[in-house]
C-alpha cells in the first residue's frame, strides 16, 4: 500500500522489524534513501557544514525568547488594590456586586501598562454582564471589521478580547502568557468546563517546564469564574455547574490554585496575588451579583494571606472549644453559613459555634499533596481535633472529602454544596434545593451537637417549618421571603 | 440606542420597569406594537382562529416522535456476548488485547441490525488503533467525498463515523440516541475531557427528562475510554489523563455510570449491559493493548453483575478476616494488585490478604448517593469493618475518597492511582512513577499490617531494591525487567 502522501503516513509504516527480516529490509531501504553517507562521517558524526545550517543562539526554535516567554516578561504594573476597597463598617450588613471592584482595578491596569502593552482581558462576550465594564472607560474591544456608530467600544487595537468562544479566549490567553505577557480570562462558571481539557494541558505544560532550568517563569493563567451556579437562577440548570474546580483538584500542587473569595475586598486581595504570581493556573471563583460584604480591607488581606481563618465576629465560642464548627467556602455559602450562625445564636445561644471561612481551597490538602496545605497542628487549631464540622462548599460537595482525607477524624466533616439540583428559580430556592440553606446548616449543626440534644427538637422543627414556608412562598410570589432576601447581621 | 437588529437585542432591552414609569411606558409601547387587541379577546383569551394555526398532535415541536426519541426507539439486536468470550483456563496467565472482542461483537451488531439501520459507532480516527477494526469486515466509514482506490473502507452510507473531532463524535451520538437510535463513542481517555462539558449537559438533560412522564426512555450514551493513561507510555504526558471519571462522579446517580472492566470477558458483559440500558451515560474504561486476562466468562458475568467481588483465587484469607484488603479498579491496576498478592504470598505467606476487584465504581457510593451503592453490611463483608485497605485505582487517586466518605472507618483506605506523573517511558515505569506498582502495593500492605511488623523490614527493603533495580534497568535497556514484563500467576 502507498504510504507517502496518504493517511497511512500517520501510522506506523513498517511493523515488526525485529522479527521479520523482510520488513527490516524495507526499513533499511527507506532509511538509506536519505543518503546517510552524505550526512554523517564514518564514525557516525553529523557533517559540521550541515550542522552549521541550523540557527544559532536565540534563533533556535526552543531558545527564541518569545518561545521562552519568561525571558521577555516585564512585570505588570499592578495598582495598589487597596485603592478599590469597599468600606465595611460592620460585617454582613451591606450588599455589593463583588466583581465590580475588579473592573475598576483592571481599568487602571490598562492605563498603568499602556506603554508596555502587555496586559489583555479575555472574555466570551460578558464583560458588562460580569460587572467588569469599567474597563471600557479607558479600553476597547478588539474588532477588525468595519465599525459603525452604534457599536460599543470597538477598535482594531482594543485590548479587551471578547468573542463568544471559551476555546478561543482560553487559547489566546495561553499563548499570551507563554510569550511573556499577562492576562485574565473571565467566564460563566458552568461554561468554563468547555475548556477544562485546555486548562489541564496547560498545567501539564507548566509542570514539565518547572523541571527545565532554562525555562524562565511565565505569568500565571488567571481564570475568573463568575456568574456561578448559585446565581444562575434565571438561566437554569444548564448554567449551573461548578465542575472546573474538580478538574483543578486533579492537577499537581506545584501548579494549580483555587480561590473562593467570599466578598469584594477578598477578591481584590486574591486578584492582586494572582496577577503577580508566576507559573500557576489560578482559578478565582466569585459571583458577579449583589452579595453580602464581610471584611474590611485590612482584615481581608490578613484572611486571604492565611488562606482561611476563624471569623470571631460570627462565632460565639471565643476562648473555648466549640460544639460545632461551621465552615464555608464561596460567597453564597459564606452568607448561608453566617446567617446560620446568626440564627443559632438567637435561638440556641447555648450552642457554641465557630465559623471558619476558606478562601484558598488548597489549604485543606495535606502539605505532602499541596504546598499550601496546612500542617495538622494548624488544621486542628482551626477545625478542632474531633468536633463535628458542617461545611458549606461552593462546588460539588463530595470534592471536600478528596481534600481532607488523612486529616484527624475526617469522617466528622459533613459537607453540603452543589449537588446537581437546579432549575430556574429564586436564589434562596437554589440553596434549599441543594440542602445547603442556612436552615439546613442549622439543622445539621444541631443534629451533630449531642451536648444540646435535649433542646434541639423544637428548633429543628422550626427550621423545617421555615423551609416549608419558603417552599410555598416562592411558588406563590416568585420571590424569596423578606426575612431571607433582606437579611443582614444584627447583634 | 437602537436595539432591534443590533447586539443589544441579546440583552435586557428595558430595565427597571418596576421603579421607572418612563421605562414602563417604553415597555408598554413596545408590547402594544404587537396589537394585542387583534390577538386576544376582552377576557384576555387567545383568538381561537390564530390558536388553530399551531400544529396539532405529533406535529407539535416537542411532541414530534423524533424529538421524543424513545417513541421511535427499536431495541437493538445484541448478539449473545458470550459467543465472543476468551477461554481462560487459569486466571492471570494469558495476555490479550482487551477491546478486540468488542470489535467482533460490534461487527455482528452491524449485521444483526442492518435492516433496522439503528446502530452507529463514533470514533475520532482510531477504530483500528483501538483494536475495534473487525467492524470493517462488514461496515464502512462514512465518507461523502470522492473515493479513490487506496482508500480504506469508505462509503457514503458507512455507519462507522470517524472524524478527528471528539466534539463532533460526541455531539453526533447525542443527537443519534435522542432521536431513538443506538451507538457507542470510543476515544482516547485523555482526549475525552475535551467533551466532558457536552457529556455533563447530556446528563443534565437526562436528569430533567426523567421528571417528565411523557418523555419515553432513550438509549444510553455509551462512551468507551480506551488507550488509557497507563498505556500511553509511547505518547507521553499529554495523553495521560483519566479526568473524565472525576466529571462523571459529579453527575447525579440516576444517570451516571462508570465501569472499569479488568479484562476482555468482563468488558463483554459490561458492554452488553450498557448497550441494552436506557437513559444513562455509561463510561466504560479499559485499555486496548495486550493485558493479562483474569476471569472465565461465567465468572466474569457473576462478577460484573455484582459490580465488585472478592477474588478468592488471588487471596489467601479464605475463611478468616484478612490482615489487609487489596482492592483494585481498572485493568492495569488489577494486574498490579494481583501481582502484589502473588508476591506477598510467596514472600510472606503469614500475611493474609483478600483481593477485591471493582468493576462498577458507583457500588462504592452509599446507597443514598447512587442506586448502585452497596449497603453497609455488604460493603463490610467485602472490605471488612476495620482492616486496612490498599486500593489501586485507575483514575486520580483521591477521587476514591469522594466515593467512600461515610463508609465504616473510611480513613483506613490507602489509595494509589494516577497522580499526574507521566512521560514517555515503559508501561511498568508509569505505575512506578505514580507509586502504584506491585512493589509499592506490597510495601503499603506490609506497612499497614501491624500483626507482622516483626517480619516485614527485610521484605520492604527487597521491594525497594526491586524498584531501584527497575529504575536502572529501564533507563539502560528501554524495556521493563523480564520478571515484570513476562509475569504471570503461578501457584
Amino acid at each position: 500500500m502507498p504510504i507517502e502522501g496518504t493517511f497511512r503516513a500517520h501510522q506506523v509504516p513498517v511493523e515488526d522489524v525485529k522479527t521479520k527480516p523482510e520488513h527490516l529490509n524495507i526499513l533499511e531501504e527507506w532509511m538509506r534513501s536519505y543518503k546517510p553517507e552524505e550526512l554523517f562521517d564514518e564514525q557516525g558524526r553529523f557533517n559540521p557544514e550541515l550542522a552549521a545550517l541550523a540557527p544559532q543562539g536565540d534563533r533556535r526554535m526552543g531558545a527564541n525568547p518569545h518561545a521562552n516567554g519568561g525571558r521577555v516578561l516585564v512585570d505588570l504594573d499592578v495598582p495598589d488594590f487597596t485603592d478599590y476597597a469597599l468600606e465595611i463598617k460592620k460585617p454582613a450588613t451591606t450588599y455589593y456586586e463583588n466583581t465590580r471592584v475588579l473592573g475598576e482595578m483592571m481599568r487602571d491596569m490598562f492605563t498603568s501598562n499602556a506603554t508596555q502593552q502587555n496586559f489583555r482581558y479575555f472574555c466570551p462576550d460578558e464583560t458588562n454582564s460580569n460587572r467588569l465594564g469599567d474597563v471600557f472607560q479607558v479600553e476597547n474591544r478588539t474588532f477588525e471589521e468595519k465599525i459603525i456608530p452604534i457599536d460599543d467600544h470597538l477598535s482594531p487595537d482594543g485590548r479587551v478580547m471578547e468573542v463568544l468562544s471559551e476555546h478561543l479566549c482560553e487559547g489566546w490567553l495561553e499563548g499570551y502568557v507563554l510569550t511573556g505577557r499577562h492576562g485574565v480570562f473571565a467566564t460563566y462558571e458552568a461554561f468554563a468546563m468547555i475548556i477544562d481539557s485546555m486548562m489541564m494541558q496547560h498545567t501539564k505544560w507548566l509542570e514539565k517546564a518547572l523541571d527545565l532550568p532554562w525555562r524562565e517563569p511565565v505569568a500565571s493563567l488567571n481564570i475568573l469564574l463568575t456568574s456561578t451556579c448559585w446565581r444562575n437562577d434565571h438561566n437554569g440548570f444548564s448554567h449551573q455547574g461548578p465542575g472546573l474546580i474538580d478538574t483543578a483538584l486533579t492537577s499537581k500542587g506545584a501548579v494549580a490554585r483555587v480561590y473562593l473569595p467570599p466578598d469584594a475586598n477578598c477578591l481584590l486581595s486574591v486578584a492582586d496575588h494572582c496577577l503577580r504570581s508566576r507559573n500557576y493556573v489560578n482559578l478565582m471563583v466569585i459571583d458577579k451579583q449583589l452579595h453580602l460584604q464581610f471584611l474590611p480591607m485590612q482584615q481581608a488581606i490578613e484572611h486571604c494571606t492565611r488562606g482561611l481563618s476563624i471569623w470571631q465576629w460570627a462565632s460565639n465560642a471565643d476562648s473555648i472549644e466549640p460544639d460545632v464548627v461551621l465552615a464555608c467556602a464561596g460567597d453564597v455559602m459564606t452568607m448561608e453559613t453566617v446567617a446560620a450562625a446568626w440564627w443559632l445564636r438567637h435561638h440556641l445561644p447555648e450552642l457554641k459555634v465557630r465559623v471558619v471561612n476558606v478562601v484558598d481551597l488548597m489549604t485543606l490538602y495535606s502539605p505532602d499533596v499541596h504546598p499550601h496545605g496546612l500542617d495538622d497542628t494548624t488544621f486542628t487549631e482551626l477545625f478542632t481535633a474531633d468536633k463535628p464540622v458542617v461545611f458549606a462548599f461552593h462546588g460539588y460537595q463530595r470534592a471536600v472529602h478528596e481534600l481532607i482525607h488523612g486529616r484527624p477524624n475526617a469522617a466528622r466533616f459533613h459537607v453540603r454544596g452543589f449537588n446537581e439540583q437546579g432549575t430556574t428559580t429564586t436564589p434562596f430556592d437554589m440553596v434549599v434545593l441543594n440542602q445547603v440553606s442556612r436552615y439546613h446548616l442549622c439543622i445539621l449543626a444541631m443534629q451533630h451537637a449531642p451536648r444540646l440534644h435535649h433542646l434541639t427538637p423544637p428548633l429543628i422543627q422550626e427550621c423545617n417549618d421555615l423551609l416549608t414556608k419558603h417552599h410555598t412562598y416562592v411558588r406563590t410570589t416568585f420571590e424569596d421571603m423578606p426575612e431571607v432576601r433582606d437579611w443582614v447581621w444584627t447583634d
